[in-house]
């Protein structure tokens, strides 16, 4: 069987800059995705359509960015029982409060997964750890990142060391 | 021609005692109203085929009341070029900011008309002014509304200086 | 009947660089259009002249821009019966939060239709809405470039997948 | 010359158990004071000439309060150049907050002083303190009455102690 | 294979009105749980051991639930890369706004899911549609308690318009 | 008798940019100034007797700037009775609402006019209207000022016309 | 040497039922306490002259609880070198938010240890945390007290485990 | 017996611009600091190793700074009964509000010493004025650093008086 795919959805072509992160770590755990532009407000059809096929076409995960009165997430998640991450993006006002609230308030009955504010690279490894409950190979790569990311720490620690004990 | 008809959609039914004076401001200014219980995340495919046939059926006017990461005012508006007033409904959390910027908070090319955290009154009102563009029975209705509300408060005004002063 | 005109007045002229995207929009649809500065607090007078004569002026729908404590909106709205719709404009300072709360917040009987912090465009579309409400060929033209956004928005993602994909 | 009068102006009655601490406070320091029934919204007019008219009919200072987007003391310093002093009330939503931002954040040119949510008391004594400005008698009053207070919290101090080590 | 476990960990025993409707609702769905009362910090030892061996204790998602500063979630998600979900609760002062903050503004490389305050029922959902990513039986359940949910509110639609027009 | 003077305490030099816009509006009154740097922290022995010499030395109002917790504004307020007004500054993090905060929630007893974040002019204004109470002269300049400020709005009102319509 | 004492200042002595809690703790730990109401606002005079002589009066710390525009902290730290802990009280409007910031958001050279909104319990703690620094005796109370903490949590686990599988 | 030794532990090496100031006055201070990378979430074993021992390894004091959701004051304070000063980051988004609630809303029976959003240089103090309770040299020392800051604002008030009335 192979590895069900991630779809990475942003709301407007502008989030890219942020949302272009979280496409690089899921290729660098080689895990299938697929990235697209539909909005809740700008095409819903599509974004519908989409949620609704999203499982029988492959996908396991689905993350959703957007901005301000951030729907996407919550209009996906309305149309799959996939799990749906949700990245608030900060737009120009408000610092992306808005878009945070937009996100993770969602009620009863229809859950989105929210990550911090641009939180577009933990939206990534939150999908890979998804995927990883039942594939033993990519919690195993996920358990190397922590170790690597625990050396890169420590790295850093002993090199403030030096800088000021010298 | 018969008037246009405003529709009010509540997210939950858990919202009727807030929307309920809403209905009810329409009904005393003899507006033809329908009210209905539709979620952008529980029936995503009513509240869809509402909006996109809200015209031809007859509405002028959409009301949406929902809270928590209110979509439901943003939900109708993408399917549907009529105007809509969206009615951030208080929750148990979070004072109804995060239903007031869910509503308000719109990417630019989808628009939604947000009244006050709770306003349900005042929603009515807008959805009667928007009618009365083109009624000017209506609008004489309005103004005189207004007349009743200024006199109204000018004898609140004269029992104060009576209690007061005596 | 000729159409029923669109007034959009800023609090002050630095407000110019926003809401000249509500006058472009506006003109683009073909609304008649007329742009004024006027001040709740530095020109109450003509502010409240404004509003009580737009109606037999010829006005369909007043749109009102201001920062800080927004109280042009509401201003105008306590002086007329046509919807009011306040965009909320911000500031150096807070975000423009204390702009929104002051634009939406209405007490129950003087209603404000809302748009989002510096929503210049959104108010345009709705103020085009509240007048396709009686008139189908704005209504067309609102549907037809709803119609011309979609397709925009599946051009970008298209061109996204050629981007990532080649 | 006799003392200048006190305006007290509330956009609701339903503001009176608040504001009434306020006018108690003022007649404790025997300044001649109207409290009154005015809604920038509901009774622009009212509000507007009163504001309008307010030195010559022998006030000297205007406190006004309101709740949620609280206009009236800007709608009030705009028609006057006596101090005006602002009371954000606390309503239902929100916490206040809404009543503050709309009350404090004026635009340059119009200045309101704004005291505390629900701060009816100190308005009080901030209106009497700029009555004091030039009425010796007044000034020696709010002296006599900061030693009263003083002297209070010193006693509930010394019965703390006592109830602590009794 | 059985089954994966959810893990179901409460930062005080306090908490345990709000997440036992996270406990029930994975027993309806036949999700075995186990619910735990750790504390990242009055018990910072049992909670980094139980993540560090839920994996091969045979878990296959944790959810944490904490309130105020809540670190209970990042300290699970430090030690385990399972998926981690969180809950904010809302406790005593600023409506949750604190511990919501607290669960989703994760750094980069560790990821928590959060769900809204006080969100017990979705975090139990997201825990289920996370299992259900390799488990079509679960996933067929998901989609069923969806119908079922859909269908509950086309019925309180009829019912209010029953209420209303009957 | 001559006319009372204000001062313009400001908490830190690093406020002077701000504060600069408050005395050369007072000045541009003829009001008698006395600029101040004087800190309720770094030294409140100094703030504390200059506020209660402040009436006796000839100062009829006091103005305080000061930043995040702002405690300025109170800690003159608690040595005199004159009115103080407190100008909350806006720091690098929280856009001043910790200093507006800080500034206009005190408690009942000791009362501070708060005016909006940065809001150096109006802090000026305020004082002369303080001041003008019992100055009749100073209130026709400051109602003449109010007639200039009117105009020069109308002007740019016709300036915009002119561009739109030219 | 005998051990040094803790001052618990409150601002009014309707802190006294949050403040309470505190007095208790530390009086649990054997340390000396004096528990006082005085008012950065009410009685400057008193609270200035108790911070200047806290140290030579065999005071180690003050604890300093205030609600709203929460200046005592900050003023007794003004006057001291010791250590001051502020407790942030939540008072009837803003959940306590003002009184952390007007707390916690102290200039650079004057520092306050503030703890949570009405965190009264964890100010005790921290006091005896800092008395502990040079108190080897006190600091082994502090460790079996969090023994006793660890333990009393691992009992209500143990307890819920019960209830659900019991 | 020499003196004890404080902790600076920060979560990234990108937050040493702003902690940088922490260790340079804690050197002024001539107080033995050692300053270290250490994450919460990213080294959680080696943060807890050190935060276990670190009393016993002679530090008086642990100063954690750490951005968004800070956790690492809470998770430092949970594994040692030192007294715990938490600098709260502003990080791109928020303002610092995130870590700063993060950091100071801890719940009762661990409790952290909060400073302002970015407040190192307190921290520093505040670090000092602990290890200064069972030290009267360097007591002694921060009693001359409040004269010096004193005689510096003086000096700052005289060079205004001097360039405004030259």
């Amino acid at each position: 069987m192979s590895m069900k795919k991630a779809a990475v959805i942003m709301g407007s072509d502008s989030d890219w800059p942020v949302v272009e992160k979280c496409v690089k770590q899921l290729r660098e755990l080689d895990i299938p995705v697929e990235a697209r532009v539909m909005s809740a407000h700008r095409t819903p059809e599509q974004a519908r359509e989409f949620a609704m096929g999203a499982r029988e076409n492959g996908f396991g995960v689905i993350i959703a960015a957007a901005g301000k009165a951030a729907h996407l997430a919550g209009a996906l998640a309305a149309n799959s029982t996939l799990p749906v991450i949700g990245i608030p993006i900060k737009s120009s006002t408000l610092d992306g409060l808005d878009a945070l609230l937009s996100t993770v308030q969602m009620p009863s009955g229809i859950a989105v997964a929210a990550v911090a504010i641009d939180g577009a690279q933990n939206a990534a490894l939150l999908a890979a750890q998804i995927l990883a409950v039942s594939d033993e190979g990519l919690a195993a790569k996920l358990d190397a990142m922590r170790a690597d990311m625990t050396a890169a720490t420590l790295k850093k620690d002993a090199a403030l060391q030096e800088k000021l004990n010298g």
